[in-house]
């Protein structure tokens, strides 16, 4: 048995997309924060944690970027998820009835469109998921009040999906990570053949110092599939850069590339090496 | 008099920054979200806009990112202010007393070890700004409740400054940058002479290519003050990056750098040309 923690209510998107990583025998504890999902897996409570750590049209998660820095726990793997959102209410509420819409404040701002066009008149309020507000709707039991949440959510608690896909921009999608103590890294097999790595560089002191640094990859024709800069907390306008690139971090290339990037005095942390994520749609 | 637009009350950050900015003859619209002033600008409203676009701490602010590359506004100048918070009370408040602290989300977060130390009794409450969060103490005239301000937001509301510095961490400053509206932006003059470029890169896709891309940069010896990546909405997993770079867009260097990204099929724009900003503390 999985003992897993989630940031989010059974009926998220962390919960959905959690489902399809892990498939069965998992046991779930639903957590308000991703700090304390980290928490979790930090001391040991669960074998995994999972988190977002962007989104395709919000982009990354700055909070989660900082946390794995924090933490120090290891990336064992990756799942993406399309998001799809839907207006959810009691079963006798109709549109025109609607005075409050509750959601997560990304999925308010992502499904804003279809709420300026269809509910002009209805207050907005944030949460921390999704499928809490989901939950909130049945809980307050006022047919005033909907919710912005995933079918599944409107499912798990017996309302009403009053209309599906309201999102603005369909290319909507998240990235999830699968996160491990450190302590438990060395279980992961195979090393050599998990396809992608994330690290987090602090660049040496230099003119042209991240350009060397992307060398190291672009010479070895190693693919980058992201570069995310963070600020370097007590050193203002210096930055860490968080890359994910194909190869896992023991393999020959992989290998040469970090000790490339040691050795010119840059600080190189590996946040983990895994197989490359599947969509889930 | 130079008509302008803040995100904020009186007594925020960014109306003292502005105050430092512009000096004299200024007349000031205050409004609660960056939508709004970059609304005023691009409407000829007002003559310039004034945002946060990154503190040290809390990193780039993604949605002024994002606007910039909306509104197509140019930025004309930036400036830099050290960032300190005071918890500050209608006058008869003591520490014991507060049952709320309310502030921005980015201050609280800023103050947790104070709040966490000196006010672990206290719920904290989200506000568009630390200035209206100082204004509505003295309206809602509670001594249950604090907000957590600027020393100028206090002794321009009358309110009492119980503790002042209690950031957690002193290396907090913030860059704000001055917007015009293009139609305006041949009026800055000496542009030769400006030392700062901000743009955006949409690479083109082959392997490699951020790394390419940066060597237009490298190879001219053009610093680099600032990467910073943004997901491209409706391509799911391309990013484009927000560029600053040490030179005038159309000084020798910078011309042949930009002209190097265009022909090598990269489509990039610029956002601005300026002095490099002061330090305000």
């Amino acid at each position: 048995m999985n003992q897993i923690s989630i940031q989010g209510q059974f009926g998220s998107f962390h919960h959905i997309a959690s489902k399809y990583y892990f498939k069965k025998n998992t046991a779930w504890t639903c957590r308000d924060t991703f700090k304390e999902v980290f928490k979790d897996v930090d001391s040991g409570k669960v074998d995994y944690g999972f988190v977002a750590i962007e989104n395709s049209l919000f982009g990354s998660i700055n909070e989660v970027y900082d946390l794995l820095l924090k933490y120090k726990l290891w990336i064992a793997g990756e799942v993406y998820l399309r998001i799809q959102h839907c207006l959810v209410s009691l079963p006798n509420t109709a549109l025109n009835n609607i005075e409050e819409v509750h959601s997560h404040p990304v999925a308010l701002a992502q499904c804003e469109e279809f709420l300026d066009q269809y509910l002009p008149q209805a207050e907005r309020f944030e949460h921390h998921d999704t499928a809490g507000a989901a939950a909130d709707i049945l809980k307050w039991n006022n047919p005033a009040k909907a919710a912005i949440a995933s079918a599944e959510a409107a499912q798990l608690h017996g309302l009403k999906m009053l209309k599906s896909e309201i999102e603005t921009n369909k290319q909507n999608y998240t990235r999830f990570i699968v996160l491990q103590n450190t302590k438990n890294k060395m279980k992961t097999k195979n090393l050599k053949q998990l396809s992608k790595t994330s690290i987090v560089l602090e660049l040496a002191e230099r003119p042209g110092i991240l350009y060397e640094a992307l060398g190291a990859f672009a010479n070895r024709k190693i693919n980058l599939n992201k570069v995310e800069s963070r600020p370097i907390i007590g050193k203002a306008w210096h930055y860490m850069f968080y890359l994910d690139f194909e190869a896992a971090a023991n393999s020959a290339n992989g290998r040469a590339a970090l000790k490339e990037l040691s050795n010119n005095g840059n600080k190189v942390t590996v946040l983990g090496s895994y197989p490359k994520g599947q969509l889930f749609t």
